[in-house]
């Protein structure tokens, strides 16, 4: 099962891609270069801003940002559909898996901690 | 406004994240490496595999690359939340935009224009 | 024209892969991919560090930061040399033009500055 | 030790970098993210395109993606350079490691087997 609304954007991308012969060029591979590509450009916003910076970004900054989480969105929501991935369920998984991963007690106030534990590790 | 399941897993996160003092690592500098290094682990499943094969996972590399979709997912709405973004908005004003720049009658049926024409340009 | 020393680098990780039969993977596309992943990884040693401590790693982190390093070289110049790309020209090339793009009286000093002007945008 | 040519070039960026006042922009975090913003550039080149064509790039985008590889090449060695990283030893470790990893017999011809054993993984 998928959440109802990234259930309603899968098929009016699909729809999208359908329309305009599309579809032939979203094999997973191409969609998750795609992906990584808005990653990178997401990136670009940040990379010169100091953390607190990063935090406090001016309108114009903010609506750039905001298209490329938009980006970011779309393409997940497409690669997973053309892979028959549910988002829901992938994140309850990972929600599980990150609950038992990291403990509150264990890990609880420490940078250190976090940087050796943290969730890309 | 929020999409709903987009607006509770946001607050999960939220949660999942003060509960470990891991709140203070979140500055939207520090999630947008988090994402893009998600991406990148992503685009590992997929780098020598045709676009053929990318559709045609087994159920092992399937399951990975769940993982890495709910990570990305995960950390685009940290992301979002970090800086009052609302994705559900997000999404719709660019597939405003790109109905707009991608008129089905302009692109349809040519590889040549999706290469010139396509969304990440 | 290409630096000497890349030049040889070339030659032996063409070798690499031909005694190894993986020249056939080594479509531009592919590298790419791979040279993306890799820069992903390099991400995640920084991505919960502030600037500061990202200059100070311990010898653990430093040694597999340069092994990413490592990676990153290797696939950028097998991507040249399939593509046919001299990387001592194209180096050449960009450094002419942020020069004249960055003039020294226009951009000095000003964080501003840098994040508007800066060489990613 | 450094190659000579890789040794050049980190001065020159050094000193262009310097007389800019950005050195202290510089931050192997922010460094990665700059390389990490051009590795995926140097992807949106290639998205749709299949292992084919990006093999046969037209002469304008050869020279723009010779220029994302420059930018790569450029930051990569600053980042060595802020890290106190030789590239060429990092090379020559990562070659020494790859020869072992991947032994010819074991290896060759299977592209099973270089999905599992690949440099990447």
């Amino acid at each position: 099962m998928e959440w109802q609304e990234l259930d309603d954007l899968k098929r009016r991308m699909r729809d999208f891609a359908e329309r305009r012969d599309w579809d032939r060029f979203h094999a997973p591979k191409n969609l998750a270069m795609a992906l990584a590509g808005e990653a990178g450009e997401l990136l670009e916003h940040f990379q010169w801003l100091n953390e607190q910076q990063s935090a406090e970004l001016d309108a114009a900054t903010l609506a750039k940002v905001g298209s490329e989480i938009a980006d970011i969105q779309i393409y997940l929501v497409r690669l997973a559909d053309k892979l028959g991935v549910s988002i829901a369920d992938a994140v309850e998984n990972k929600i599980v898996v990150n609950e038992r991963k990291y403990p509150v007690e264990k890990v609880y106030g420490s940078a250190r901690k976090y940087t050796e534990y943290g969730p890309s590790e």
